[in-house]
């Protein structure tokens, strides 16, 4: 018998939140892509709720989430309470769980079943490809002759398409919400079942310039690349159940994310979409973990106080492990990401925003290598920019277990304070990676001038202001300048333009972007349109009564409309607005400067508006 | 032959916007009624686009009308240009079209089309009837032996149901979107053919309680009432295109509404959803007024700037009339509103806004008669309040007429000051009735004591103030704390109650509110649930850590979730958010205030804590 053979760009390993996020940026990019799936189904209770103001406006930018948010509970603080035998229990603390600095969206707890449908919803937008379900690796194998050759298909991935009876076997008791159950979310429907791919009980091999290991905790793709997966497990000393119900309770803060300490217990409550609790409490070991142990052993610690469960979603038992596989990529060709990567414990509800975060990060650079804008070596950013961030979750959950271990005896003020504290780190919002060859300073042999613009960090993503649309007044978040299309964006703070000299200025930036040298025309002839690899953005702060857009150099609009490019911070002819963009990202008001962002967001570079010749030199090593 | 006869509590006699707006509240209100139009379809194009700021808060607070919003143009300032045969054309002012006292939301331009499928849409979703189209009516007889009897039918209307054919020729040549075509919405498919009924070709006679008017400016409802439609129009020496259509332009404001004065000819633009704009330029006359000669017109006016019109989707061509009925009422049974009752300029974008907004007023308060919760003669007060409003903006827009004749030479200065000046009425937040009823001031016998709350203004909609959840801490819109589904709110202002004497005066009024006498138990043993009439709120300015809401009464959340019903206006344990509700409305926060607010957000009553013997006084006067 033949085994059918296939090709393709990149495989995705697994549909669990990291791999859709991979096939999101993919289907985005255009880029030809499979992702498959050994479960039946995608999940639809349960599992990780917590969703950072990060990812949500990763999912902004592409434009998904919305109903996600809407629906979702809001955790705009978090309370803390203790008490003993002979103490009665007692709010201790609260603090804020969220703050402008930390974006325009707030943390929010919802199913994982409804992030992954958000992500899905969106990978079917834009024309990528339906998750193959029922379909797991068996093999894989990297042709080294191959591996510099960008446009090689050096992988061969065999995977196996299981029958109705293997997959049934296989697949966990997770059931399937039916039409009138609670929870069951109409907008599931296309996702209600593996659809027949006429492929059922054979194997196939896929030749792939890429794979995508996405395949979570005991990533089969870590262990066929021979990888590692060191740190350790606490035992059963400290496990927790986890339960997702509806209940009523006269607890006062139970529609509050809280913290209870007693006798050297702890427990919690998270409030969800949809009127649900999460509760999370300890329990004596694995086997002992029912959802009759975990409300009893919760109702212990809350007495006086009372909880009636009427309904239970979903529950599970969790203990806390660090580990972390020996290596994040092989030959720039296969990669983890996600819990294949890195797994913690669930205490501070990242875990999933770190794995989609991930493939954030390395999904529009292989759709760079794959569509021939970039070279193979930009791959390496994502060993060394995701290692970082492993690096410092790793080390923050660590700190934070030591102080609330799983169920048992926290410390409120070093959790609280470990929790609060790390906030700008869990909302993700301060990830900052390291100098190199998408990140302007350090390591780069082009350094940018930071101190042009204090707010806006190289190597973070570029923070959202309030501004203005030239053209129409418009009051317009920044931020949703920047949707994750896979285009650079060139961003002029023009400064006060209505001074000629500074419009000078503007004009010769203009003048240098236009030589046939700059990036902006690197792909003449080749079949790439600038317009597709770059956009150029202008915040100025002249009076729009002084200065029209038509005054501002055409070059920088060529192919696109000035109407969502031009933007102002002055708001001269109003008073409601406050004109503080500039001041908040700690920019010149006269002199301005130039701003390089990712498609990520991330900034890549600052400097002058005179400093074109760093932003071609720089982006001449990252483009092809 | 004989007549099919048969029997409802309310029907509507026209479905555009304002009968749409009665019908919307009757389904809200679960109340039968019926509505009929002439017309075979719903408008999907052109016709009125502005959405006042007040209407679109009215939209939301039956959960209507976010898509409407999302996809219109909003319009934040208006700039008016000017120049002559020697005088280059100039930007001669700017003005602000939208601050944030005049609500949440921004005046926005929208087809009509828009308007009416989200009102439709919301009939749907509270299990309202469809619009019976292809119905006239053509006759209406009152028998006046028994309108003195709230239950008794005493209207008979004569209805025909039109055959295809006298559909087809009485139509309108208004064509019908196809899919594909410019402007077509797949939302609007439910709406695009009238449906079958069996009873084409046949007269029908519905026997009802009331019947409302809102068949438009040639109301056939007022002809047969025999009330006359008093007033003037202008000739066509002011006659104005108006077109709507996709263009290009490099007039430097073509993204913001505009109006040009050149050479005693006025001409102005209006951006739209999805990209149009309307255009609106003077005409030799009616006869001659072709997209040709819209566009013409304007052209030589905005010229040396040019334009390019490359679709059209709609126009038409309207002069100034002002023109209200004689009476708006009979017998406090059939009721006109709309343009049935007032017709004037489209000159300021209101006539839509406050044609819906008169059925807003009418709509709860039939409700609530055909519901045996309130007594005939308060349906007076549609006639008082509507009539003053009325009387407002006819003379509102017989000034800016004068200002800004349709089409014609304006005056910058007076047409700008008027728009300016008149954006709290257009926008209609400050539209404010006088003493009654349902307003305790002036003309009733208990007189509410404004200056406890000097920002919220008797007779006037309650204004948002941003406040918290107590249960949470979630920042909450209060105004989303009203929305229309028919009941009154008692918000009580509970102050500081960590004050121990100030928590006795909550305490007090609680009691007073429970006795046996009060509203809240009026219709104990009636069928008729105090929580359907009646809802509390309590929004005071104690620590979240000093007071719980179990400190409070429970009998103000009796049958109720406080989760949803108390609120703090007191931010101590975040720095973020402002705590700012209470010095906006001007109450004292140690003491508070007790306010009484109608199913329509009006303000009806203010009062001191130890007032409640009054609001029962004034609660009994409109109950039955
Ligand atoms: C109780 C709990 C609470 C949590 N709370 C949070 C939280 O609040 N916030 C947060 O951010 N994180 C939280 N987490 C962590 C979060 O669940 C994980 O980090 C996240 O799901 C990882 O996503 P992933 O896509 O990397 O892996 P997974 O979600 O595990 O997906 C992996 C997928 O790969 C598939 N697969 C495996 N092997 C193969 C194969 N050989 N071939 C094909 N497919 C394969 C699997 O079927 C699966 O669908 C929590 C976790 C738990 C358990
Ligand atoms: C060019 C233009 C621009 C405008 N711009 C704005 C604007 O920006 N903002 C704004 O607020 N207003 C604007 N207006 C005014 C606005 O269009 C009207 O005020 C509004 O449509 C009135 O709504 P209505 O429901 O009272 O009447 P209509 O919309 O006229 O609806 C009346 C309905 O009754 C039906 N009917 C008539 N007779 C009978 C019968 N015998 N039996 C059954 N049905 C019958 C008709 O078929 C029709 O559907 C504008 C008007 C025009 C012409």
């Amino acid at each position: 018998m033949t085994v059918p053979e296939s090709t393709t760009d990149v495989v995705v390993i697994g549909a669990g939140p990291s791999g859709l996020m991979a096939a999101l940026w993919l289907a985005r990019c255009g880029v030809k892509a499979r992702i498959i799936d050994t479960r039946a189904t995608k999940v639809f209770r349960g599992h990780a709720d917590g969703m950072q103001t990060g990812t949500l406006d990763i999912f902004d930018s592409f434009g998904i989430g919305e109903d996600l948010y809407e629906n979702a509970a809001q955790a705009v603080e978090m309370t803390f309470w203790a008490g003993g035998k002979d103490l009665p229990l007692k709010r201790v603390a609260r603090f804020p769980k969220w703050y402008p600095e930390l974006g325009q969206y707030r943390l929010i707890h919802t199913s994982q079943g409804n992030t992954e449908r958000a992500l899905l919803d969106g990978i079917k937008a834009f024309n990528g490809p339906e998750v193959e379900r029922g379909v797991t690796a068996a093999a894989i194998d990297i042709d080294e002759s191959k591996i510099g050759d960008a446009q090689a298909l050096p992988i061969k991935l065999t995977v196996r398409h299981l029958t109705e009876e293997e997959l049934a076997a296989s697949s966990k008791n997770d059931t399937v919400p039916q039409p009138g159950d609670f929870n069951y979310n109409p907008a599931d429907e296309p996702y209600l079942k593996r659809k027949a791919s006429g492929k059922e009980g054979t194997t196939e091999v896929i030749h792939a310039k890429f794979v995508i290991g996405t395949d979570g905790s005991r990533s089969w793709t870590r262990n066929a690349l021979g990888f590692e997966f060191l740190g350790d497990d606490t035992g059963d000393e400290s496990v927790a159940g986890i339960l997702d119900c509806v209940a009523t309770s006269n607890f006062p803060d139970f529609h509050i994310q809280t913290m209870i300490a007693k006798d050297g217990h702890g427990c919690g409550f998270v409030p969800r979409e949809n009127g649900l609790t999460r509760i999370a409490a300890p329990v004596a070991n694995r086997a002992d973990a029912t959802p009759e142990s975990i409300i009893n052993s919760l109702k212990e610690i809350i007495s006086p106080y009372e909880i009636n469960v009427t309904m239970i979603d979903w529950y599970g038992v969790f203990g806390t492990r660090h580990r972390v596989s020996s290596s994040s990529s092989k030959h720039s060709r296969v990669f983890l990401a996600g819990d294949a990567l890195h797994v913690h414990s669930p205490r501070a509800g990242i875990g999933m925003n770190f794995s989609i975060q991930d493939s954030y990060n390395l999904g529009w650079k292989i759709a760079h290598v794959v569509k021939e804008i970039s070279p193979l070596h930009i791959l390496k950013t994502y060993d060394e920019e995701r290692g970082l961030t492993t690096k410092q979750l790793i080390a923050f959950d660590k700190a934070l277990s030591e102080q609330a271990p799983l169920g048992g005896n926290f410390s409120v003020k070093g959790t609280r304070q470990g929790l609060q504290d790390g906030l700008p780190f869990t909302s993700t919002t301060a990830i900052e990676y390291e100098g190199g060859p998408f990140v302007a300073k350090g390591g780069n042999s082009i350094t940018s001038k930071q101190h042009l613009a204090p707010g806006i960090i190289v190597g973070r993503r570029i923070p959202s202001q309030t501004v203005e649309k030239h053209a129409n007044g418009e009051p317009h978040e920044f931020g949703k300048s920047f949707p994750s299309d896979g285009r650079y964006r060139i961003v002029i703070f023009a400064g006060d333009v209505s001074r000629p000299e500074q419009l000078r200025r503007v004009e010769r930036l203009s003048q240098v972007l236009e030589l046939p040298e700059a990036f902006l025309r690197r792909f003449d002839g080749q079949g790439i349109a600038p317009q597709d690899v770059f956009e150029t953005l202008v915040l100025h702060t002249a009076s729009r009564d002084e200065v029209e857009i038509a005054d501002l150099p055409a070059f920088l609009f060529k192919n696109a409309d000035p109407v969502n490019q031009v933007f102002v911070d002055n708001n001269d002819s109003r008073t409601w607005t406050l004109s503080e963009a500039y001041s908040k990202y700690g920019i010149s008001r006269d002199r301005g400067c130039l701003v390089l962002v990712r498609p990520d967001r991330y900034t890549m570079y600052i400097g002058e508006l005179e400093d074109a010749t760093e932003l071609i030199k720089l982006m001449s090593s990252v483009l092809i």
